[in-house]
């Protein structure tokens, strides 16, 4: 088993890797009083939820098992998760826990910002993405019909229980979406990691365990690296958005349902690295190795022939990263180094929208 | 005008109260961006909503009016705020202003405490009540069906501007009920505050301008004390909340509908006073004068009719100051001296709880 810490001072928390944790009597230890509630999905219980039940053993233990998938990811379901905790009687001592993807992570985290105006909660990830990146860093939200995780708190859980064998249950589609955020890692501020992920990219679509291990850890160590140095995004955890605002605006576009959020992500990065090198800030040499990458991994390289270069413009101009009017965007000076900036070429952006959505 | 300090470091922010504040540019001056979400209630709309939306001239001004009412502290009232902020696009720069007694106050900023994981906003009360608690120290909230204030979030306004001159418009009942919690300042923490409301209670129900303004400074004065000692209420701030526990169960149990809030504080003060009698832990000689001035701010002192000790038992088991399944309540010590505290005889609350539902 590997521990991270996620340094934020009092909010400090672990973060622990490893196989057959999920039953290791880890999570007990995590829980402050004597009533927790997990939370999980209809796809994800009948794998798991038992497991965990059993591990809590002595405690007083409610569940709630919610519909899976983004188009549930709303206020409507979050009250459902506040109504089971009123029913309950549950106190401001209660722990929530998280055990599911990155749509049950960031619900159960914001219910937990927001339930008695904040209690504990844990994250249990079962899925690629959630492990290495949603259900670090304490960002939790729902989102709004016109936008993506409009709605939200930061909330930090107070540790996260990473089972690697989980992902022998994984879909093959939720595989290739994990590994987007996994290469964003590696794009954004750590070219070693690329160049490893190049060598390894055939073992993890094969599920090699030792790959998918040291992927999720590599990971893990540069999220917690980002959150400690700019838990609420002033400055650069935005780097952690590669892809995002793109990302975003196909997932809105497509009703949070038809593409998942690490396939959106993938077109999403593909679209900024092309950006980038259409400004020149990024050699031209670098983009195939980036394609080549994403491609091996099975995601989307554009947008959905759906989409309109307008779509684009209308949803970005709503997202998170629009300070004041000014549209902001992750983009990279090279592999291993990106920017946070709305000092670009808008002229560029038109082209890169209109050449995207034509298929 | 006076200017006071809620000290909170970074987050420190100021308090003006004063006759003339509403449309004085003021409230301008603490506008962050270029845009502006002003919410407030379909009750303040006609009397309050242009002036300060003139006194906004330059930036980019949209309103929202929301029924008034207790009964629409609800997140599908929130979402209309949500709704209203998404649809006219506003970024994370944006600050919201409450303009409203506390129900618009607590609503606005926990929208904005939620809006793109949190905005700024502003406070402008126009109720006494709101002037004197709700729109000083950060508390946000909405109500669930089951019990008041259940989902919400600390979120500090950037300022507070009170401006007195609004109460010459407020309602009878409303009066009352902003009473209730001035009185509380001077049961819980102000002796002497306690003996200046005995003397100028008539003064107060005239709407005296000098009265009034003195009794909002003391109760703010109060507040800021309090709230810059234990922001986060993890110890001295639930002293506020004396009164609140019963008069959440009255409310919850009336629907937030029959009862304003102060009328259920006024009734739940009582109640907490003749329990700390009976427990012995305040001298008898001192309910007399709780007891009339109380009567003389016009308020109840007993519960609604339709209230049973079992409705007590059941509603109060709820309240967000039970702690892994203990209940604590504030109670006094005497007038000016509260404390927190579940050490007491249970026997005497049961005692309490069925004389107060003996009508």
């Amino acid at each position: 088993m590997h521990t991270l810490t996620v340094a934020l001072g009092e909010r400090s928390y672990p973060i622990y890797i490893g196989p057959g944790l999920l039953d290791s009597g880890l999570l007990k230890q995590h829980v402050r009083a004597s009533q927790v509630l997990v939370v999980t999905n209809e796809t994800v219980a009948p794998l798991y939820l038992q497991r965990v039940v059993d591990s809590l053993s002595g405690l007083r233990v409610d569940t709630l098992v919610l519909p899976d998938g983004e188009q549930h990811k709303t206020l409507d379901t979050l009250e459902r998760i506040f109504d089971t905790l009123m029913a309950k009687r549950h106190s401001r001592t209660t722990t929530l826990i998280a055990l599911g993807g990155g749509v049950v992570g960031d619900m159960v985290g914001f219910a937990a910002a927001c339930y008695q105006r904040g209690v504990e909660f844990l994250q249990v990830p079962t899925t690629l993405l959630a492990q290495v990146d949603s259900s670090v860093g304490g960002k939790t939200a729902v989102n709004h019909p016109r936008g993506k995780n409009m709605i939200g708190a930061f909330h930090q859980p107070r540790a996260v229980l990473i089972d690697t064998d989980v992902l022998s249950t994984l879909p093959e589609r939720e595989l290739s979406a994990g590994l987007a955020e996994v290469i964003k890692y590696g794009l954004i501020r750590d070219r070693e990691f690329f160049r490893w992920l190049q060598s390894n990219i055939t073992a993890l679509m094969a599920r090699d365990p030792r790959a998918l291990s040291k992927a999720i850890l590599e990971s893990c160590r540069n999220k917690a690296d980002v959150v400690a140095e700019d838990e609420t995004e002033q400055g650069n955890r935005a780097l952690l958005n590669l892809g995002h605002t793109f990302g975003h605006a196909i997932e809105t576009a497509t009703g949070y349902r038809l593409w998942l959020h690490g396939e959106a992500v993938g077109a999403g990065m593909m679209m900024a690295a092309q950006m980038s090198e259409m400004l020149g800030w990024m050699p031209a040499e670098q983009l195939a190795p980036i394609r080549a990458l994403l491609e091996q991994a099975r995601l989307p390289l554009t947008p959905p022939g759906s989409m309109t270069a307008a779509d684009f413009r209308s949803l970005m101009a709503l997202d998170k990263k629009v300070l004041d009017g000014q549209l902001r965007l992750v983009l990279l000076q090279g592999i291993g180094a990106a920017v946070v900036t709305d000092q670009f070429d808008v002229q560029v952006l038109e082209r890169l929208l209109e050449q995207s959505c034509q298929h």
